[in-house]
């Protein structure tokens, strides 16, 4: 009881006012009093779990997806937070749907939001694709409420795009919080996010983008490590510049995977495909051209496998803050000898943070739920008091 | 609250008491107060969704769904209802089950009925086969609940089939009735359910077939314009001369689409197949004749082509009532230059109608909640009323 | 009222504090006083859908579905269960997920049940494979909960192993203290649990071998009757042995459907593989040996069509008990001239039995109900008196 008023007590002190019926595409979109409040709600719904307690909102609604991408961690994520409040899930299937029969976007974003609360939204593969389609889904669901064709607006959720990972970086994020005693804690630890070696191509870049342009908010000195040619968004990395500069860490570029372990408090390993090789992918797909495609795929193979040592090994490890730096991934993860001959981790780092890394991912329900929450609540504040008030067991009656 | 009584209170008027527990199929098998009970729900309905109000009257039971076709409007009209009223949906997807492997219909219809309070199908491909499928699934349940093997009889609910299509002409006749003010004003109202050209072949037909059965009896002056060859069941068509008969309306065809949009208040310009070919097609399909499928659909992709001039152009919309009817598509529409090179109407007509066309649409839910409300709901007077007292809010504690 | 009053009663004078929170994988696994509560609370759940009152205990909560093999009847059934207690279902589809990708199961299983209050698992495939599969989801989860990465254990669910189809079984038994009017007058009664030609090869022993291990423990006369070769797990046989020992039953094996058949009060025919042959595709697919399974199902058809006179014939019925025996199938049967040339059992018979064949069906969505109940409702007799008080009419405000 006391720890949810103090929870209801801290999201009084925010202005989250902004989050009100409103989606949630990027974290840099995002103040950081809203980013507090998703941490909080996200502590105050795993407190009601962690008692077995109700955190039901919804009588009723939906909860539709779109997974333009393969998917269990965050399909199940999507489902659960969507679960915890109340709502269900319906899923656009786009191969049993007629979308590729001519519907304009515009048209099915409003055909399936007649209930719903939701619309959460997977589409990682083409570089200047993904946002976009999540922005013009919104920007059609708004337009249909606005014209008396919705009663509702929904929300629109990332879940993951071409430029940012919000409820896998936020997720993180928590954990972060979460494992080293507090967001203060934060302040002036040195983050690796590196690239590393994986026998697959094309991974998106949401992740490595998500995590510079977040983590460089809190005071943290974040060091971006990859190959010569392995570049990002440029546009993400002057966000985690400015980010920095104005939260008092600092943002680095390195070719090296080792001087970016060095003395680090985390590492975050992980493979990903180069921005300009990905744009070219994206245009090869528009042109159909699939000679192209499968020439730019042995290229980028190529190039991949010549640096089969950028792999997260022990002896790497040993070179972080006490030999012991938070390792981090957004799972799956490629470890070599495991899932593959050679990848991103050596398996016997992987199994040493097997617990911590599944926590890390247990954060993501959470993270999802309060962002629901804060969107389509009407009051937060008055909601957690009163699911704690209510005091009701999920599985009693 | 004074517009909740009035629906409970007209609710009380009619004699709905034939509703109580029974299938929705054909709109012509349900009387007219029935019908009025239905737009009458679905404003109720509207009208909670509108205040954000829980119109929630189960605690559980599945909405099960069938889909003998692809759907994406559909599939999320149904499960936007089922939701609204608190029932789960879960699909049986023939491609996963054991259907395919000898299992008689009966017998699936019992199994998968066990906690189900509706069961929705999609089964327009064939004639003669839709209508009888979802005949054969009513009376297997029917029989099921009698001796014992379903504690309670779901249902059925018609999502479309080779004869009728109700959930949809009922949404599109609820647009007009919310469009023109009130169903009073249909009356003398001049309907051009037409023909129109679409490069695919083998559209289904429920759709003029279900208007014309259902638009006749409202007093409208119904044309169903098509060329020569694209004829619809001949019982359909005597139902709605018997219904225009009874209603005081009209209801002629005509082989000119110009002469059906003359004057004409609203427009229906929609593609389907002939009849008889269609039934040739249904032949060939269960003597499994692919060469002999492929000849019809050459055959008629042929005809079809001859009728290239049956669009829906600015310029015949500028022959309508003041230039100015009422666009209806049941959507996906194949629009010019849009979706593919002609089809049945001018992307400048469609675009023009997109909010309304959306509208339209926006009906579709609230029917579909009306009819399972009607059929399931001990008291629905009585039930609105108490969603209105309740006044609970889908998310607020 | 009484009724349930008797039944909360009942479930008080048994020892089930050993359900709470756990599994149920094996019904050997379970005491012959946790087996009377599954049947005591699939009675109570019923009696309350009989009257339309709500069985709902949890407010929210996922029932996790992994089908590794198709299924309509248990996929409903599961869902049906999970939908009366208030449970969403979240399937996980392996084809759409990245299980095949190299995901560890440890990882999967925690990933998928952040929400989850059951895991329901079909793995029938692959003898050695599927009991195992579940016992590692199940460390898995356990395991999560204790190391702080789930906040809820969720309890395993056997939907199907090689070894054991508790949920059928179960239904089945019930089925028979129904039919026979009490638990009591099973005692005595010979049962012919025999193998039946089939066209199709490989199919699961789950149900032989479930059927023996659990029908000796009360008291009836057992006889698994199979062609040569046709041999089930030893240690099952083994389990049937000890438990007619106890319960003053008997269980022996014949090579001859006749005899089996003879005197019967229940017959249960029905096709099943080889346990050795089984044994032996499990290690083929291990190789990836596909021409070693192509002769090794070639074999085994060949097998199966020297012993087409093993079908349940109006013959073999006249000589069971008062040539009245009940027949039993787990459904769907192999109808000889409607779902296939010759097959299981003759139409006539399976005609004759079809009421009492869906009603065997209709136990299994209470009797998985009820194992979810007895897991994971915290006081379950005062929650079934309460159901009983609460006395909510599942569509009624």
């Amino acid at each position: 009881m006391d720890r949810m008023n103090e929870y209801a007590g801290k999201l009084e002190t925010l202005d989250i006012a902004g989050m009100r019926g409103e989606d949630f595409l990027l974290t840099w979109d995002k103040t950081d009093d809203e980013l507090a409040a998703v941490f909080t709600v996200a502590d105050a719904l795993r407190s009601l779990r962690e008692r077995n307690l109700s955190a039901r909102v919804f009588d009723s609604g939906l909860g539709v997806s779109i997974f333009r991408d393969n998917s269990t961690r965050t399909r199940f994520s999507f489902a659960s937070a969507c679960n915890l409040l109340g709502l269900a899930v319906q899923d656009l299937d786009e191969g049993k749907s007629q979308i590729s029969h001519g519907e304009t976007l515009r048209e099915t974003a409003n055909m399936i939001s007649f209930m719903a609360d939701v619309i959460g939204i997977r589409d990682d593969m083409y570089i200047g694709k993904g946002h976009a389609y999540q922005k013009e889904v919104s920007d059609a669901v708004k337009d249909g409420h606005e014209r008396g064709i919705l009663e509702q607006r929904p929300m629109v959720l990332n879940l993951q795009c071409d430029i940012d990972h919000p409820t896998q970086t936020l997720a993180d994020l928590h954990h972060l919080i979460r494992h080293f005693g507090g967001v203060d804690r934060l302040r002036g630890k040195k983050v690796a996010m590196s690239w590393a070696y994986s026998p697959s191509y094309g991974k998106p870049l949401s992740v490595p983008q998500g995590v510079i342009g977040l983590f460089t908010r809190f005071g943290m000195d974040v060091t971006l490590a990859y190959p010569d040619g392995y570049e990002v968004m440029s546009s993400v990395e002057m966000t985690a510049r400015e980010n920095a500069a104005r939260s008092g860490g600092s943002f680095r570029r390195t070719h090296s995977m080792e001087e970016a372990f060095a003395g680090a408090d985390i590492v975050y390993p992980k493979s990903w495909a180069p921005f300009d090789a990905m744009q070219k992918r994206t245009e090869l797909y528009g042109r159909g051209d699939a000679e192209g495609i499968r020439l730019l795929e042995k290229e980028l193979l190529g190039h991949n496998a010549s640096h089969r040592d950028w792999e997260c090994t022990e002896e790497k490890m040993r070179t972080t803050r006490d030999g012991n730096a938070l390792y981090l991934h957004c799972l799956p993860a490629d470890i070599s000898g495991v899932s593959c001959a050679a990848g991103e981790v050596a398996a016997s780092v992987f199994d040493r943070y097997r617990v911590p890394l599944y926590r890390q991912a247990s954060c993501k329900p959470y993270v999802i739920a309060a962002m629901i929450f804060l969107s389509k609540v009407t009051d937060p504040s008055e909601a957690l008091r009163n699911l704690e008030k209510r005091g009701a067991a999920r599985n009693r009656l």
